[in-house]
């Protein structure tokens, strides 16, 4: 057990952000013997922070900045970084607040090295700052950062005083973890930060049974169509030698489109009001890999398996119409999600493919009852 | 068509590497027009980035940076900032050079700022340099970004020149851009760069078709094991209703698995050491998963949907074991893959249920028949 004087010494050592991060992970006997030790102002800092609501801005933000006056002179303004720069965690941008925390402009190092000693602050600050919210999600910071390139971004508070900062290093971070989060949603995960090799198996079996049983439920549908079409099993039992390949190539089919669309709104590229556009490109799609596949499987089947016409015939056009309706459904669904304040993520391959499943015997059942007579 | 001053004037515009990143988008013929109107020296380095390797640390770089030399002052260095500073990307990390143009150390502008002006660079600059070759593949370099949280990294030549730096900004476009091709790998379609809304219907079906063919054709081996067993659904049809919701959650529990293996991979918070941990750990969460799973099914199937003990106990039986082969499966594949250099990302959902369809196939009539005494 680390003493008291050690805790306070580690935490001492450590930039304000990287603290607030150690700090959430600890047990909360150990947080309240470091805010004992800590002197009063940095105590409330401490719980100003703890606040923030998790993966907002002010939650991954700093308050290692320097901040500068309208009326300092460049030379003011160096040799106040001189004194104070080295414990920043960055000092490539200056803030110019006013005497109340608003922020009133910034300036550049470079700008403070390539002006006058004698230039004025105020009349070579940039005053079109650009800056979120301390409860903006860190995605929106994130993409802000994407959009122009900066190095760092100030937080206001809701009256635009300012909070702190947030660095170009900590925002590489967040698109990671965003990034991990879909991938753990489209693969019918319950999100979480936690490192796999971290994590114990009840935790990891938590995030994935909900979804698992969700899904299994679902199944009652399928389960359901084919047994109201047992006769049809009895009579013709090579159709359901087919049924693997078409529920696959329908939930793969509609996978691919998901992803596509549920990657383009998280990155920007696509929005909901191209939700007419992506349906129309993947009904296109759709016809152009649906007739290639079928044209492959008919040959197959046809010619190798030995199933008879009827039936080859009827696998390959269930196929075309299969691919038609999972790209169509796994272009618009993650669109229609996202309209209605869904996370789009959620509408991926798990949850397409069993949607799919069920329409694709529908379809399956239907072409063989018109081609073969049964 | 722009006239070729025109095209000059926009190229002068431009930073290096986003002149780079244009001229490769551009038709063969408009490259040409530009390249005679540049200076000789200028379009040396345009067709030496322009071989570069795509996705290497050299087709990202740009040779906008700031030389210094070891016998320079703090003084003479920020004199030669302020006159070529304004011009340069950044100027916020500086790089030493010796006559033959070898990398000797870095110097911060922070540094120079807080140093005397008559400190020489040698005695401030930073020897230890982090640096990267010009043929490293960018996910690499990312990854030293994110490891040391760098603004800059210098890039290197075989014999140690100084060819160039990536900015952080670029690399924050690599993190997205890596994140979206392992998106496509896993969904079973050939990555690529191209915009969704701008890619034409063609390109992206093209994308698609192989391994939707690949996969299709791999169902191969579950329509000849169900065809084997053709005699036991004709005098158990029942059982042809649990396929899909076994083979779907077979599929699930096992694309759950590889993504969160193939994600931990490409963050490298999984390596390939860890494989025997990987694996225990999956079996251990599959059968805690699959026993839930199971009881969940056979209450359902047993006491709803009236199908007789033997056949919900076949189905419940086959889920678990399925489960904890699709899991183990998920867990350890793509690891396999990153031993024989394949990428991990291809072991993903779409393969991995291809390959736990039919062993799901084979266990569940396998237990069929020693249950139900066919």
């Amino acid at each position: 057990m680390a003493t008291n004087k050690e805790l306070k010494e580690i935490v001492d050592e450590l930039f304000f952000d990287d603290m607030i991060d150690l700090i959430e992970e600890m047990p909360a006997n150990i947080v309240k013997k470091i805010l004992m030790h800590t002197r009063e102002e940095e105590r409330n800092l401490i719980n100003q922070f703890l606040r923030y609501p998790p993966d907002s801005a002010g939650s991954i933000m700093t308050i290692e900045y320097v901040d500068l006056k309208k009326a300092m002179t460049v030379k003011d303004a160096l040799s106040h970084i001189r004194k104070i720069g080295l414990k920043k965690e960055t000092v490539y941008t200056c803030y110019v607040t006013d005497k109340n925390r608003k922020l009133e402009g910034i300036v550049s190092l470079r700008k403070l090295v390539i002006s006058d000693e004698s230039d004025v602050i105020e009349d070579i600050m940039d005053q079109d700052v650009i800056y979120v919210y301390t409860h903006d999600d860190q995605e929106a910071v994130a993409a802000v950062f994407k959009r122009y390139g900066f190095l760092a971004l100030p937080v206001v508070d809701k009256e635009d005083r300012l909070t702190g900062i947030i660095t170009v290093d900590d925002i590489m971070a967040v698109i990671d973890q965003e990034a991990t989060e879909d991938f753990q949603k489209m693969a019918a995960m319950a999100p979480t930060e936690e490192k796999y090799l971290d994590a114990d198996i009840f935790t990891l079996a938590k995030h994935r049974i909900t979804w698992l049983v969700f899904l299994m439920l679902s199944a009652t549908f399928t389960e359901g169509i084919i047994r109201k079409f047992e006769g049809f099993l009895e009579t013709v039992v090579v159709l359901a030698a087919f049924i693997p390949m078409l529920m696959d190539t329908g939930g793969n089919s509609g996978s691919q489109s998901s992803t596509l669309i549920i990657r383009g709104l998280a990155l920007g590229e696509i929005g909901l009001k191209d939700a007419g556009k992506v349906v129309w490109k993947e009904f296109r799609i759709s016809l152009v890999v649906g007739i290639a596949l079928a044209a492959v499987n008919f040959t197959r089947i046809y010619f190798f398996s030995g199933v008879g016409l009827a039936v080859a015939l009827t696998v390959s056009m269930t196929l075309v119409v299969v691919i038609i309706i999972s790209k169509v459904a796994g272009g618009i669904l993650p669109i229609l999600a996202k309209r209605v304040n869904l996370d789009p993520a959620v509408m991926a391959g798990p949850l397409i493919t069993t949607i799919v499943d069920a329409l694709c015997l529908m379809v399956y059942f239907s072409v063989a009852a018109w081609l073969l007579n049964i």
